[in-house]
């Protein structure tokens, strides 16, 4: 499938096969096939939890406006945006300056710059290492619907949940913002797809001040 | 080209072909591509400028770190955010609501509960709003990312630039946050491209508390 098929097929599913679970491998396909998308200065700052356990998401849906499909899809990922991801010490970040030098993009004596890049960019106010953790998880989560597409799976990024409760629930540490949870499984056989939403065009995304 | 192929083919281009203009028709096409991007509430939160013009692009490149691709690519687009998008009396926010009507998505007895959904998920902290702004228009611009590869272009999204010089230097209203400005165009002719960077893979991006 080309770029405009995989973007026509996208559709948020609402009823999942919850007969039909995802494997393993295609599942690590799916998200192998997201890696290589881009970020702030390579920093990654995303993670994500893998829920497949029923227990473990009929709590989620208990928090998530008890939407159906929390639990029927046979799998559930808990997208995690790193708010933290620009900061010294922190292990993507380190890994990603070492393997920056090891590959010549940088020198060991530009540490200082880097740091200090990063510092600016995303510490300079209360709103910028959010924004920054929250745009590249969108990234990211935009990969992964794309990749299951194209691997023959359905998605649906969820906003309706509690943030809060969700994060205390499965105890999410504080550097981290949830920007949405993703479903992933096969549609319901038989179910009949709406016609899909209206979007803007060109002209309409377009402004000018 | 399937995603796997566009997904490596994707690389952050620092060197443009300044002679090279990206015609209007194929922007049109790159950001229509991407017209189907979901969305939270399908309420498409996000907005484009479009720089062309030499001097603009001087103006732009002075409040980014005078990188130099700010200048050379032929385009570069300002990615906004809008903060408001999920608010009542919102165009895009009324749009929507008016086509969900239409299509049979929702029932007119269902505005308050749509209103009360937009609120209560974008407008419980102030973070939550911000948030979903930056990560809806993260969506689209990596669509946008894709799209263009698709079609042959080239991009890259930038950080680096002071986001309140920006925004003041280019009137943008206070609702939105500018996650990224994505240059557009073509690679420089005879530019070799550096190996692609370290990424993370399934097991290091899995992770659970």
């Amino acid at each position: 499938m080309n770029f405009q098929e995989i973007s026509k097929k996208r559709r948020a599913i609402n009823f999942f096969d919850s007969d039909r679970d995802v494997p393993e491998d295609l599942l690590r396909e799916m998200i192998d096939a997201s890696a290589d998308t881009p970020s702030s200065f390579n920093l990654q700052p995303w993670n994500l939890m893998v829920l497949r356990n029923v227990e473990e998401k009929e709590r989620l849906k208990s928090l998530a406006w008890d939407q159906a499909k929390v639990a029927e899809a046979p799998v559930v990922l808990i997208v995690l945006a790193d708010k933290s991801g620009w900061q010294e010490g922190y292990p993507v970040f380190e890994k990603n300056w070492e393997e920056m030098v090891k590959s010549g993009a940088m020198q060991l004596e530009q540490r200082d710059w880097f740091l200090g890049a990063t510092n600016s960019l995303y510490n300079w106010s209360p709103d910028a290492n959010l924004a920054f953790a929250a745009k590249n998880a969108g990234f990211f989560a935009m990969s992964l619907m794309y990749a299951a597409t194209a691997l023959g799976l359905e998605t649906h990024p969820m906003d309706g949940f509690d943030h809060e409760a969700v994060r205390k629930e499965f105890k999410i540490p504080n550097n981290y913002w949830v920007p949405l949870l993703l479903a992933v499984g096969y549609r319901k056989p038989g179910l009949e797809l709406q016609p899909a939403k209206w979007r803007r065009n060109y002209d309409e995304i377009i402004i000018s001040f």
